[in-house]
Parts: structure tokens; C-alpha cells; sequence
């Protein structure tokens, strides 16, 4: 088993997703430990309300309120569309999971359109980005979607990290001209990580209403959450929920998920791992003389390889998404261990 | 703690929903078994293939299609949005949980109208429901929703049971009108043991085409089903799904609760536990002259009682739903053993 | 011509509804009129400038938006999504347009539900249609539809007026648990004559919100209108209709329409014609002992017909609906002159 | 007035838009004379069968449905919601009225996303425009949505025309795809007279299935249309444009306005008028050494102009858009006579 005490050797290296990587013992555990007694279904229990005190310490926020979700395209779909009127538009990074990967999730629940946009070199919305968009928008024009929310990625989909300063400085552009902002954090922890600031930092405090935050790709069961820093939304929300099918009965899972997730700083060192994982991959491949396309910061890089290589290491019992024909992504997770890494360079280093 | 081995006299009693017990044991195992190395995300994993073969010869039918979803409302309204074109009308009954309980979640996935329709006293259609439904349509008349789809309940909101040749004759109607069948199965497995059929029986041999398996109200952890008699619907409901946010990641974690759940007729027996005990309650009910609204057949009844007795029901430590002034609704689970009813039935009768 | 200088005898006479009638002249010389040298598209032209100043002297309020439309569905399904959230319900009687007759419009606009409500005998909610659906409603519970907005028909689909005191009995029951107010106006200038009141009367002082205001069924060519007593949701519908495709781009044609309809009465004058041919008729019904389900008051009346006298008029060359077997709608119009009724008279009188 | 008698240097010049137009007297005559007796509503009108008559004479095709409405955005939305399911992805030009000024019409109507794509040097797709496009499309996975439908504009946006094998080519690659063909024919008319083509070339002989037709812009009061060459989705759209309220109740007065409109050639003719005067003016303004970003062949042209010479043509009484600091719109009509021509070049020679 992979990441597991068994025989690495035998088994293929898993570099496709985190979302391949199973759960975090510590997890496992905390929903075993909710199947105690009778509560009452849809969030009205005890471990939700644990889960509402944790999110407020972690955030250092005092008006939060947190909705837990089966999936980041929820999340993300949700939220927003509790962030825009049907006639809004959402500005994102051209890359952005929302608009790529998302299938029109945000258009189905919020009627809204998207409008991506370029950025700098590495994934990333900068202020000019939206200070384009908004020169060529025609205000109050009814024949245009208006610009509502904007949301960024933290990391990226390209493996990359906003630092603080930026994403402050989009979000500051945004709420100038009276645009809320969301932050799509499917692995949010790997960014804390690298940035090493506190949550509150790399949300609210750099002008984020609302959060998508991931916990299945860093080790959760089943669940994400979003957000709220301003409960306002909060009563929107339980409705958007609920008639997306959103809402589970026996939210304690989901909510005691989450609630371990953030506890003693397990996120952050499950993401710790991750990161270092492919950071030892990446140093790895250089030694090969291969590189990645984005500095790769979290634990995702994209890589540039020789067709033949690309071909070598699958067959070598590697698993990794092969984005284009001489480019490749790699994905490590909490169960990436150096063990694991250590094999994964062994066998791309006979083949390379 | 409830049903546990704890000391009952000290804990509330728990009927208000099965929604509020925890999880079978064994769901329990095969969610943690599913942790073994990594294995593909979004439903292409072994784990998920196993749902579909056993699902398959469950139901004895060979082109089945199986959607792990997150709560019943999203099986159902999915499930019925992959059954009615924008104009079209769902017609259940008025009682139904998809027109009483889900705020509108079949409109926002179909954007059709829900048309509830009279039945008989005890919650469900009849044929004659749907041919007074007909006999005042306009058929092909573009001012009026056209009926699509007929949506029936198994067991029904009121705790009632179709027999088998009432829910195929009501669907025979529709069928001949050229509308589809739907089935909110929420506690499918509560009915067949009543009516000791095959599982093939009570859905596509008496015309379902889609079938909302419920799981969570019955003892798994987080997850139900829509279930596809026929895939033809398959590819339209993946896309359905994903853009709902309703395609959980690490699916194999639902796909193994879900394969636990119908492997050795687990689901029967928690089934059979929860009927068991509504049965108890309400022969001990009936010795203090307190009488059901309906033959409760499944694991859940409602109960005619005088609101000073309900209020010294709750005072002694039995958590209920009160529906009306002088009406009860009270709801067994898996969980509900010998041991918790005779505790309950001593309160209540201190107390009648 | 039916209404024309023609020979009446020659022709089929038209009672199947006030659309199959044609244009008022003064209205067609406004259209006329208004081919004037060029003109802003999208309403910033000087004759839908004129328009607002119009509705706001006719309706004697100060504060009105006013968006021309080309159908009374427009009106009603825009109309009420600008007062709902998504997950809200709307309030209307069981027989209204906006839940029989519009194929879902209002579901489609504002993904809201439909809540038909029972009313009096004459197609009229009443204060006791929204006491009883407050009292059955699960306020604040997110897995229930929230009422958001009540819709009230004047006159009713079944050709009855509300008293000005029981539009604002229920209007004030909506008002005091938060809702908005709703009136279809499809034909209110026939409700008008008949109550002999102000038009501010019965819409913003009966507290009414948002009134549909029909042209088209009682002479216009084109057009009806979303009137907002209180601009503030006019933003809102602005981007609402534009991208439901209901802003024409020669929307002055429209405004020409409808401030001529507006002007030194016009609309009530066509209105008293139409309105006085069903009273005529009606009378002369009732010395061949056929009566009306309601007292007809406006210009439509339902009638309970022996089934071949039915058949006997319509080979007679007279034009009806037939409701049932035994019951016909008859409609009048500002086209059918007093010659006209007495040659429907001369027919049915011959055959019934 | 414009266009009409009276003294033309007292009046300003409208170069603004082809909708600030008014009405060709042959079809304010259609509308008068169609108000001839009673008729059926909805469509059921002898009007409305002769348009169909007409239009399946005209583009000379044994099966289509025509669709009146009111509006070029009504007639793309709904026509494209026929086109594609919720999934799936409309493929335009990032030009294109549909993603840029409909205010995301297409997302309300369909669900769907638009893909704007980028195509040749003057506003056009190109076939490698869809191939591109498909070879970054990730087909069947349920993650993205997938192409179903490419919308052309003919005219485009840029006032530039497809030759015919541009168009075909284009429409070609997406037929094999499997996707649909939409063409945006707001402006056809002046296409056609360029092209001149039959109407069947451009439509369905290209492999168009769906057209909006334009009308008002060309001399039209108040009426599009949606064109269906083959009649399959004749039914679905009947049901999608009632419960959008684009079902006009005295739809004759619409079809009687595209009856006239497509009659004898009227079409054709007033897009002459209106391209031979954008073409004398770009003529004229050559002279002044102001050239077209396009060469401009229908009755729309940019032009590179000097922001003092804007000023000054603005100042001299000549209307139009302003797309940039040195970039205006110039758009001709129906009206735009010789003279009038003679007297906007005579401002503008004055001032440049």
C-alpha cells in the first residue's frame, strides 16, 4: 500500500491527485467517535456546534458561520452564488477551477456568468487584471453582466502561491468598486504553510467574504466547507443549501470531519507533508535536468518532460496526469512519504 | 448512550428521526477498509465498480446505472431532472417529501413544476390520481406544463406502504400517457421487508425508472443513491451531478458504504430492527388507547394523543416530533433495539 | 367584420376571448405617430420618458418605474421574480394565470415555487388563504419554500372583482409576516369601471407592489407593462428583462401604446364597452334561463349550458370556449359594439 | 426629421444605431391591415400560417417553424436552449452579441456556458477557431462542459460578412463534432445583399439549424424571429418561448410585420438602402483620410478617427457611438437616404 507500511516496491507510486490519498487516522477516528447516541440531523448537533467555535479560534474571526459541503465544486458553486445576483459576473483567473473544471456548477446556482481573466506568468490575478476588466465594462448597462465577485485560488491551479501582498491587492481593486470576493482554498493549508501566516491572514484580513475551504485533498473523508467571515449570508446560504441537496442529514460526520481537521494544527501538518514531498520531487528532477513550468511551492508541480520519458516512468509504475505531450503534473499528499518519494525518484531516475 | 450498552434510564429516548442514529457497524468497517492506497478519484476506483455489480444482481437487472449522492433531496431532484424536459410537471402525491420537504430543489435542477395531486387516506396515489390529473390537463398545449414524470413514495411521508399492485397500476397509468416513473426509496429497504419482495419488484418490475436508494436514514454514514433501471440516463445525470457538485472525490468512501449496505441483506436486517420496534411501540401505544393516524407498517407512525400526555412524554426523557396539537410522529431506527422500546413504552406509560 | 361597418349577419361571432380582438385606433395612430425621425433604442427615447409621467399622474404615485413587455406572462413571471428570493414561494389562488396558464414561467424566472392556495367561492383569495398557509408553514426551516409574495388576480381568472377592501384585507395579512404584494392586472381597467375607484385605489393603496398591467386583451396592439409602485427594484428588473430578451429595441412603440392607452381615459372607455356587452349579454342569457357560475362583472362570464345548446350555438357562428361539457366561456371586447351582442343574442336565443 | 421631408440641416444625424430607425411604411401598413376582424390568439391566425408559407418559400425549405418574438436576444437565447443541454457549452466569437451585450441571456435560458473563442482579423470564426477548441476540450469528461453548438453571426459584430465557404467551413468541423449550428442574423438582410446568395445559402445550405432572424433593425415595428430548419425542435420551442412570455397574444401582428417584411423582396431592398450609405460614406471619409478598422461591406463600420474630429462631428450634429478615444461606430438604416448621407458628409468634411 502506498504511503502505507506494506512493500513499495510492489505496489505503482500514486502522483495523479490528492484526492487519491485516503484519510488521515486521525479523521477516521473523529467520525467513529460522533457515531455516539441519538442527534439531531442537519447540523442542529453538538459536534456542529463544536465545529462553528473551532472555525471562529482558527480564523480568529468572531462572526463566522460554516456550512459543511460534500464537494469544492459545491463550495465554490454555493458560495458565490450567494456573492452575485443572477445578472452578475464572476471574475476569475482564466485557470480557475470555477471556470475549467466545474462543468457551469456557478452558472447552474447562480445564473450568473463567468469572465476569466488573464493574469501574471504564474497563474495568478494581479490588480491590472482587474483594473482591464473594469475599463472595458460598461457599468450599468443592462446589455452587460455586471461585475459582482471575484474569486482567486489559494494556490492556484497552476501549483502556485499568492503571496499576501497580491491577493490583498486584487481583493482591495475588487472592493473598491464594491465587489465581494471569494477564495477558492481546496488546499488552502498548503498555502499557510508555505506563507506561514496565520488563516486569518490569507482570508478576511486580506479582504475575503467567503471561503471555499478544502479538506478531502489534505486527508478528509468526505467534506469541505464554506465559510462565511460575516454571517450575513448565513441565512441565504442554509436555503441555497438546502435545495442543492446540500444540506446531509447526519452533518455530525461531516462536521466532526472538519472539526479534526482543524484541531492542534492537524491541517497544517498534513499539508507539511505534502509539501515537502514535492519539494524533495522537484529537487529530485532537477538533478535530472527537469523542471518545472511554475515554481512549485505546494504540492503540485507541472513539469516539462520528453515525450519518451513521460512514457518511461508509467511504465516504471508511476501514476501522474500527462497535461500535454511533454508536460506532466504531479501531485504528492499527506501519504506521500519520503519513503515514497524516495521510490517514485528511483524509478523516474532509471528511466529518465 | 442510545441502543448502546449504556445505562438507558439515563439518556433521553431518540424517535424523532432515523436520520438522528449513527452508523451500522459494519458500514462503519467498510469505510475504513476503503482507506487502502491510492485509487482514482470521482467514482473510478474498485470500490465504485463492486457498487455497480452489486447493485446490478441486488436488483436482479442487467444495465444498471448507480450515483452515490450526499442526501436524499439530491437524489431526488437530480434524479428527477434527468426525467422531465424544462415544461414538464412532477406529480406525486401532496404529502411528498420532494414537494413538502426539499424548498424547491426539483425546480432549481429541472426548472420544471411540481403538480401534487390527491390520493388515497393514506398518503399514497392511486390510478385514479393520475386520471383525474389527465382528464384536466391540456395536453400539447404550450400555456401549461406537460406531465412528465410521476414521483412516488416507498414507504410513503405518512409511514404507509404501497402495496405492490397499487404502485404498478398507478405507474401502468403513467407509462401508457408516456410519462416516466420515479421512486423516492428514502427507506426502500423499511418497505420490502413488509412486503417481502424482490427488490426487483417494488422498482423497475412495477415500471420505475429511477429509484432514489435511500441508505442514511437506515444506517450508513453519508450517503444514498440514484439508481437507473435502464442507463440511458447514465450520461446525462454524470454531467447533472458533477455540475450540482454532487460528485463527491473521494467517491469510493460512499461507493463502499453502499456495497456494505446491500451485501447479505444488511439492509433488511437494520431494516427489520427498525420496523420491529415501531410494531412494539405501537402495540404497547394501543394497550394505553393511543392510536395511529395509519397502520405504521414500517418504522415510522403517527400518533393521535392528548397534548397534556405529549407534553409529559417529552418531560420523561422521549424526544419526538410533535406535527399537530394532539399528533405525534415517532420514528424507530436500526438502533432502536428491544431494550430502547420497552424503556420508552415504561416512560410513555408512566406518564399516558 | 365582426365590430366593423360590415354585415354582421355574414360573419362568426367572436366570444372567445378579448385577444382575438384587434387594435383600438387611437392606439394605432400613437404607433403611428411615433415613426418620427430617429430615437435612442432601449427606452431612452422621449415617448417612453412620457410614458413614466403618465402612469405616475394616472396612478397618482411619484415614484413608479415602468418596463413595457409583450405579454402578460412577461409581466406576471418577471414581475414576482423581482419580490422572491430563489427558494422562496409565491401565494396565488388556485385558479390564477401565473400557476394554470403560464407553463411554468414563474419558476423559470425566479426558480421559485408556486403555492396554490383555496380562496372564496368567486376565484378571490381571501385574508383566511393566507392565515391558513402561515399557519402550515415551517417558518425559517431551509427545508421549506419561504413565502415571499402573494399574487392576487383583479378581476379573477373566473371574471370576478375583489371588493377594494378584501384586495386590501389580504393585502395587509401578506404585509404583516413580510411579503410583497403582487397584483395581476391583466385586465384591471375592466376591474376599475366596475369598482368606479381610483386606479391608485386598488394597486399601491390596497398595498400592491408590483402590478402587471394589461394593454394588450383590451386594445393595444403589442404590449403590456411591470408598473413598481416604489422604483427601488427598478435596477433590478432593468437587467432582469434584458436578459430574459424582453427589452425591445424599438421599445418607444410599445411606450406610444401605452401612454395613448393611458390617456384622457381611453382605457376605461374601451373597457365600459367591453364590459357592458357581457352585462347585455348576461341579461339576455338569463330570459332563456342560462345562468352564470358568478355574477359576471367584468367582460368575461363563465355560463353552465346544456351540452347541445352549446353545440347548437357554435353552428349558430358564434365562437366560444367550452370549459366542460356543460360550461362555456364567453369573452367581450372593446370591439363587441351592442350590434354585436344582439346578433349573438339573435343566434343563441334561435337555439337554446 | 431624418430620413423623411422636412429640412434636413436643422436636424442631427443619426449614425447611432439601425434600431433608432423607425418603420418602413410597407410594414406599418401589414399591421393595419391585419387588424381585420377577430383571430385566433398565440398564433393560431391565418397571419401566422401565410409567414410560415412565406418564410419556407423564401428560404426555399420544405420543413421550418417560425418563431416570432420580440427581441435579437430572445430570438439567440431561446433559439441556443434548444441547441444545447444544461452541460454543454455554446461555441461563439469573442465578439459576438450573445457573450457580450445579452447580459447572459443564453446561461438563463439554457443553463449552459458560453466559450468565447477567437477567430480571424475581422470579427469571424475560422475553422481552426472550433479546432482548436476541441483539441483543448476534454470530450465526455463530466468536469467540463461539453460543445454542443456554435453560434456564427452573420453580419458579425464587426459589421464584416462570412463568404460562404468560411461559413460552411466552419459549421462543417462542428456538424462532424456532433454539434449544432446557430447563426445570429440580426442584420441577415444586409448580408444577403452582399453575399448575393439565395437565403437558403446562408442558412440551411451552410448547415445552419437554427437562425434569428432579424427584422426590426431593418424597418421591422417590434418583431425578430427564430427560424427552425427542420421542424424537430418546433414543439420544444413552443413550450421554452411561452413560458419565457415570448408568445405574443396577437402574435398576427408580428407575423403580419415578417410577412411584409420577406414579401417581394422588401428585405432585400431596405438593406440596400442601408449599405450603399455606409458605403458612400466610407467613400466619402476616405477622402478625409479616415479609414474602417474592416473593411465595412454591410451598413456597420468602424473607423480610426482623431479625438478632436470625434468632438467636432459630435458638435456639428452627427450622431453615433464612441468605442474608443479614437474609435468610432458609424451605423446606416433604411432611412439613411442619399441625402442624408450628402449632409453627414458635408459635417464632417466641415470639421475634420
Amino acid at each position: 500500500m502506498i504511503g502505507g507500511g506494506g512493500d513499495l516496491a510492489a505496489v505503482r507510486i500514486e502522483l495523479r491527485s490528492d484526492n487519491a490519498a485516503g484519510v488521515a487516522p486521525e479523521i477516521l477516528a473523529a467520525v467513529a467517535a460522533a457515531d455516539a447516541g441519538g442527534a439531531m440531523a442537519y447540523g442542529a448537533d453538538p459536534w456542529t456546534a463544536r465545529l462553528h467555535e473551532r472555525v471562529a479560534a482558527v480564523f480568529d474571526h468572531d462572526d463566522v458561520a460554516v456550512f459543511p459541503v460534500v464537494s469544492g465544486t459545491a463550495a465554490n458553486a454555493i458560495g458565490l452564488s450567494a456573492l452575485t445576483p443572477p445578472w452578475g459576473a464572476v471574475l476569475c483567473h482564466e485557470t480557475a477551477h470555477v471556470v475549467v473544471n466545474e462543468s457551469g456548477a456557478t452558472s447552474l446556482f447562480s445564473s450568473a456568468v463567468m469572465r476569466p481573466l488573464p493574469g501574471d506568468d504564474h497563474g495568478r490575478l494581479v490588480p491590472g487584471s482587474l483594473v482591464d476588466a473594469f475599463a472595458t465594462t460598461r457599468w450599468g448597462d443592462n446589455h452587460q453582466s455586471q461585475p459582482a465577485v471575484v474569486s482567486m485560488t489559494q494556490p492556484t491551479d497552476r501549483g502556485t502561491v499568492y503571496p499576501l501582498d497580491q491577493l490583498g491587492a486584487v481583493a482591495d481593486v475588487a472592493r473598491q468598486r464594491g465587489l465581494l470576493v471569494h477564495l477558492d482554498g481546496a488546499r488552502l493549508a498548503n498555502a499557510i504553510v508555505v506563507l506561514g501566516c496565520a488563516p486569518a491572514d490569507v482570508t478576511w484580513r486580506s479582504g475575503v467574504d467567503v471561503l471555499s475551504l478544502g479538506a478531502t485533498k489534505n486527508g478528509a473523508l468526505s467534506t469541505d466547507a464554506i465559510v462565511c467571515f460575516g454571517a450575513v449570508r448565513a441565512e441565504e446560504l442554509s436555503y441555497r443549501l438546502k435545495r442543492a441537496g446540500h444540506v446531509a442529514s447526519k452533518m455530525r460526520f461531516q462536521s466532526a470531519q472538519l472539526d479534526a481537521y482543524l484541531t492542534d494544527g492537524l491541517w497544517l501538518r498534513l499539508a507539511t507533508v505534502a509539501n515537502e514531498a514535492m519539494a524533495t520531487l522537484a529537487d529530485g528532477l532537477a538533478g535530472l535536468d527537469i523542471h518545472p513550468l511554475h515554481p512549485p511551492t505546494v504540492n503540485m508541480g507541472f513539469f516539462r518532460v520528453a515525450p519518451p520519458v513521460i512514457d518511461a516512468w508509467a511504465d516504471a509504475g508511476v501514476d501522474f496526469y500527462r497535461m500535454a505531450k511533454d508536460e506532466v503534473r504531479l501531485v504528492t499528499s499527506f501519504r506521500t512519504t519520503p519513503d515514497v518519494v524516495a521510490e517514485a525518484l528511483r524509478r523516474m531516475s532509471a528511466t529518465a
